[in-house]
């Protein structure tokens, strides 16, 4: 099981800084679709440039104009690109191919689809890498966490594609990793640490347990 | 009935360079997606620097964080930012809630929705200032049109919510004027136009016509 963390609200200078007090015991740093709407691709290229080894996933949320932008961030040095499970087919489709042709991975964002083993099924079929089940950072507030989500996706797809986001920490960690998804994605119970170093070990370990 | 030219496929600084030829004759400037994956919200500031008057569009296609996401767009300058309708409730409620508090307006896209009645109808219960029907870009190359869903839209709507995209061009603006949409969106037939000024003035023209 591989560790994401998601860093959402901060500029790219200070995910950078961020990233320099892990870049060695993370698995992948996700620049969040937010920081790319204020900064575009820009957090992208700084990272990958400073640390080429450094896995970075782009959370471009793509929806369609597939090939453009799934080649923009590739270009920026993105090694997985996200797509919105909600997309039309060919745009998936789209996304896919042009991130294959780069040799990079595509995740489908499962965000807001409600048959999930379903759309899970045709997401395989279209060549996704890894396949998201994603509880919305606007509902969790109302009780939701992703997972009863996670129990479907992985009844309908291999958990080596899986992987799971949501307000995950460490305290409720133990329920996602017994369904052994491919990648654990967390936010701020990271990022909000009080040491974030510290915090991103003791979920790593808690996760190869 | 507005024209809103969106720009998709240049650098900021070329963005900039167009806007310059048309900020006089065209209602809305739309800074579109890929643009904002490639750079943020620097193209937004930017125009808005340079024409504080113009109203500009950032495609943000909000899916989540939509307080923060409509905030930072509304504080670039934004004057519309857009949510997906395939959001949840709660992400377009405070997507609206943020910008309004700017004084700004929001547009939902309708992009892949399909019961597009059913949706406008809670789509205005939410408190959007327009709706627009959108036929994705990697759809059209399929032979699809805007034009029956902008039909459906404004059987559910006030046609001074409308708005439409998806491939439209002046010799086949007439359908889409006929149903008195708010708001016609272009791109490519007035960005790759050879007189992109004479083009905007033609559509804008057809448009009141």
């Amino acid at each position: 099981m591989k560790l994401q963390i998601a860093i959402d609200t901060l500029s790219g200078a200070e995910a950078l800084a961020m990233v320099d007090k892990i870049h060695d015991v993370i698995d992948i740093v996700e620049v969040g679709t937010p920081l790319i709407l204020r900064e575009g691709m820009a957090p992208v290229r700084a990272l990958k440039q400073k640390y080429p080894a450094l896995c970075v996933l782009a959370d471009t949320k793509i929806v369609d104009g597939g090939d453009l932008e799934s080649a923009d961030a590739c270009e920026a040095g993105a090694d997985i690109v996200t797509v919105l499970a909600l997309a039309d087919d060919e745009t998936i489709r789209l996304v896919v191919e042009a991130a294959h042709r780069y040799g990079r991975k595509v995740m489908a964002d499962l965000i807001n689809v409600r048959d999930i083993p379903t759309r899970s099924k045709e997401l395989m079929a279209l060549g996704l890498d890894y396949i998201c089940v994603h509880t919305a950072f606007d509902v969790q507030k109302l009780g939701k966490t992703p997972l009863d989500d996670l129990t479907e996706l992985v009844s309908a797809a291999p958990p080596e594609m899986a992987a799971v986001a949501g307000g995950i920490k460490l305290e409720t960690l133990g329920a996602y990793r017994r369904l052994n998804p491919a990648i654990v994605i967390a936010g701020s119970s990271l990022t909000n640490a009080p040491d974030i170093r510290l915090a991103v070990v003791e979920m790593r370990a808690a996760l190869s347990r």
